[in-house]
């Protein structure tokens, strides 16, 4: 679980003027939610869960993403259907729609992390380390213990080299 | 709330080998939870309600029925989605899909009833009058209380004449 | 579970002015939520079940009883002690403290009632026949809805006689 | 908020073989959850969440410990009393009864901690200063976050000297 977290792999965003990477996240905690927008236990657990943690800690710390990684029923959870629901649902954090596969229907992101379904709990450290891959129920004072702990984790020191010398940040 | 309640305007039911009609659900208490699929007050709390209901009462005294009724988001709140959020919610009971209107957003049955928004519970008696039409939150307690007096009301009896004599049913 | 219920034995009552017997509340539902102060169910579920009865019904309809039945820590779940905890938890409606048994922990109505714990709900209907002994975790709804019909049973016509004349009631 | 927080001052501990100290704790976080066992929002809401703490972080990292701070219905409250009530709650982490104050209701450590009622939450970080006092309901991710970034910060390194020389441990 310590291995650097593949870059997702994105169709579109919402919530956010531009795609983002984790590389760009480096040095914040990221937590990805993902999600159906027609599966009961993301409604019901996974989306209030990623706004208590958005609520619970500084966005200089911790970026909260959403997922839309759709494996079934593709036809009616489509970008426009996802849009009233991230209206609906006031999900002001960025969400990114998983890059469908041309070859199955789970889409690239949730191939690459393996996950088992939705929701899925995904926290990476200041690092860029996946930390957490959790599918199903967890509870917040569990998710809250762990992110605030790796929030604790002071980044590692970088050496950085230029042309005439190297330098610690 | 004691006048008879106006018939169902549907476009297609759901969980139904027919079509229903109140008229032939008279003598029965019915029981009308009009909801949209992405409407978080029905997903959290009237869905749950509903099926509590059908749970706690017998199919002989009570009929469980929901109504789709979509006033926004008409495009993505289709029939092929409801299906889909149908069998993901494991919905067992009838579900009629409110009749669009052609002259603006509000479905015919909603306009007719005077539905304020979703989720609303509507309460219909044994003898057929509108009984209770709730927009919003209602307890469990309070719900179980009032149609558990409902069911306890016997049906009055029904005078009924043909060509040759009238009898009491 | 249609005989007649037993008659309280009772050491004591708060709440109430005087007295109460199930022979004067003939004619009203009456609920009697068997409990101990220190049961950790009774606090989470029992005493606010109790509450959401006393709320959704009618007084001239329904009665609502809790029922002390100490059957452990006899020592500190006394009478002062209950005075406390009914006034901290803002119970309303009259508490009667099960009459202690001289031959061992278990107070006589748990005895007569054969209860198995608390917090155990008992519904008696309106001819005083006991119709339910839930020991344990009941849904609101499900209280609801039988509560709801035992109101909505129209009591039995009552013949009296006097010296002069039969009449019904 | 950051000056080292006051020793507790404790009549007696429960589920502790020997008397506790902050002094002795120093180097972990310390969570303190001062309660009433007859105060409404302890029971559903301080213990529970105490108990989620107890869960959630290792005992090397975060000591819990309860203080049973009686600041009314001293009577009833007692040590018997508390001893039924942590047995029927399962709690499991050391409990200490705040010493009760000669002159008046408010027992010393609350006093001292100026606590405005029960239930309340305080955290004291591992270098032994108060960083919460909170009263009332937190949500559990809140408190699982401060929690957690306090037990992600490395204790200061501390100077330490003898007559012969100073060392950083």
């Amino acid at each position: 679980m310590s291995s650097i977290a593949p870059e997702l792999q994105v169709a579109a965003w919402l919530n956010s003027a531009r795609p983002l990477s984790l590389q760009q996240l480096r040095g914040k905690v990221v937590v990805i939610y993902a999600f159906q927008m027609l599966c009961p236990g993301c409604v019901s657990h996974g989306i209030p869960q990623a706004k208590a943690i958005r609520a619970a800690f500084d966005e200089q710390d911790v970026a909260v993403l959403g997922l839309h990684s759709v494996f079934e029923h593709h036809a009616v959870m489509n970008r426009e259907a996802l849009e009233a629901f991230v209206h609906e649902y006031r999900i002001g954090f960025p969400v990114a729609i998983d890059q469908p596969s041309a070859h199955g229907p789970i889409p690239l992101t949730m191939e690459e992390y393996q996950l088992r379904g939705t929701p899925t709990l995904i926290v990476i450290d200041r690092e860029g380390r996946l930390r957490l891959s959790h599918f199903g129920r967890a509870e917040d004072m569990q998710v809250g213990a762990l992110i605030g702990q790796l929030v604790g984790e002071a980044p590692a020191q970088q050496v950085v080299c230029d042309d005439t010398a190297c330098s610690i940040r």
